[in-house]
């Protein structure tokens, strides 16, 4: 079905911004993919269509409690032989979400996006383990990681995760997302700690894209919202990345997050908000 | 080195009110152990030192990221016959917190603390699998259950932690309480929900006894408080537990607790407070 990294946050992010995914795709990739991504909204222009080929594939399967993924089947495809070129719209971009993938392509992009104030980063253990100087070079390059959580302590050799969030932070990053399934997100800054709940759910149908539309939800508000990308900005960023990952998970593939309302995501927002909430005491 | 659920538990609930720890221990607890405990007004008179026997004991290791311990030997020593008889100061207790042990003699100190308006339970993965109708009997009969999220679901069968923790509240708890090892802690009542990170530490060196100070601190802080057992009150004591287990791993045993003032823990509090709070924007 329906998937990937580019169209779950493409989904997630056009309820906040004007989304402009770049990558190729193969045949299988036809009127009926497109026109949802057009239905959202996304700009399309930059999805470059390969004669003959056959898009990116991904099959796996989850533990019981649905936090850990196993993958069974992985097919580059088109995105074997990619060469990124950019579009001047797309070049244009003031915040730039790098989806996992080969870290040389990644770098490949992120220079031609020179006016990005704001870029970040995706990864996994594969590349970690295959081609982890690139991905180091990579990494360097942007003001924000997104991964899991044990990705970080991966790269850094250092099972402490606060400890491992400043390693990755002296490489270049102003800002560290360790996702960590149902438990949530945790964000890393210079000014300090920010951790948000995954929000509870009775049905998890499908947790595949929940990553993509966390970093869909919490680039977006950034791209979308005017003001500063200060503290009080990623807080609330964490935010709309945590509801729009939950919506994510509640259908199979794309289902729920394209046919999504701002409206349900500004509920859901306030119900997490007073989630998370608690008073302190005044001082005696 | 000295440790023990009920231990590691008065002595973190020693910040907030007056602890009376109830269980057998042996002659290898001798003047130095119950010190350590005095020092912290902790009243020790229902402490049952039985001649010849040995204490409980746990040994076990944990894994890179410290989440997940493995049992390597445990000896019930003196509990293997203990029969809990309360002293008339025990049984007037108006909170009661109930340490992992074998559900029936949980019902036999629960059957016996008639003055308690809170009790709370922890249990373990071996009660579940050897004695769970005895357990099941034993939640029914507490207003909270205290346990880590992987029990919640193999108790209920149900693999959703929101689905599982409905099901323990069908049987009579009021509360339920996940624990999530570095993840933190969350909260389910009739009103809600509720969660905290765990606190962020660059320094953990003993994960062994954080559920125990968890809990010290989190029913600590509601016996010694006025007022309602709220849901404001609940949050709060979700704060404070979350501190308690925070200090208790950052050293070996019991060091770091024995040796905490309030103050410290209030001003973690407020980092913690700080650390999970976020302003939505006002709707437009």
């Amino acid at each position: 079905m329906l998937g990937g990294a580019a169209v779950h946050f493409s989904l997630a992010a056009s309820f906040f911004t004007e989304v402009r995914p770049v990558g190729p795709v193969g045949e299988d990739f036809g009127d009926e993919q497109f026109a949802v991504l057009e239905r959202r909204g996304v700009q399309v222009d930059d999805i470059e269509r390969v004669p003959g080929g056959e898009s990116f594939f991904w099959r796996g399967r989850y533990e019981y409690d649905l936090n850990v993924a196993h993958t069974e089947d992985t097919q580059l495809g088109v995105f074997g032989t990619f060469e990124p070129k950019l579009s001047a719209a797309a070049e244009a971009a003031e915040t730039l979400f790098l989806a996992n993938i080969q870290p040389d392509l990644q770098r490949q992009v992120r220079a031609q996006c020179d006016a990005a104030r704001f870029s970040a980063l995706d990864s996994m253990n594969l590349w970690i383990e295959t081609a982890k100087d690139s991905l180091l070079a990579a990494i360097a390059e942007v003001e924000c990681l997104i991964v899991n959580d044990a990705e970080i302590r991966q790269l850094t050799g250092e099972p402490n995760l606060a400890r491992a969030a400043r390693a990755v932070m002296a490489l270049g990053p102003r800002a560290v997302v360790a996702k960590q399934g149902e438990y949530g997100a945790a964000l890393f800054t210079e000014e300090g700690f920010f951790a948000l709940p995954g929000f509870p759910l009775e049905d998890v149908r499908d947790p595949t894209g929940a990553g993509d539309s966390f970093a869909g939800g919490f680039l977006g508000y950034l791209d979308g919202h005017d003001g500063e990308l200060d503290e009080a900005s990623l807080r609330r960023a964490m935010g709309y990345g945590t509801v729009l990952a939950s919506f994510n998970v509640e259908r199979f593939g794309t289902e729920r997050v394209a046919a999504l309302s701002r409206e349900e995501i500004e509920e859901r927002f306030q119900l997490l908000h007073g989630m998370t909430q608690f008073e302190p005491l005044p001082a005696v």
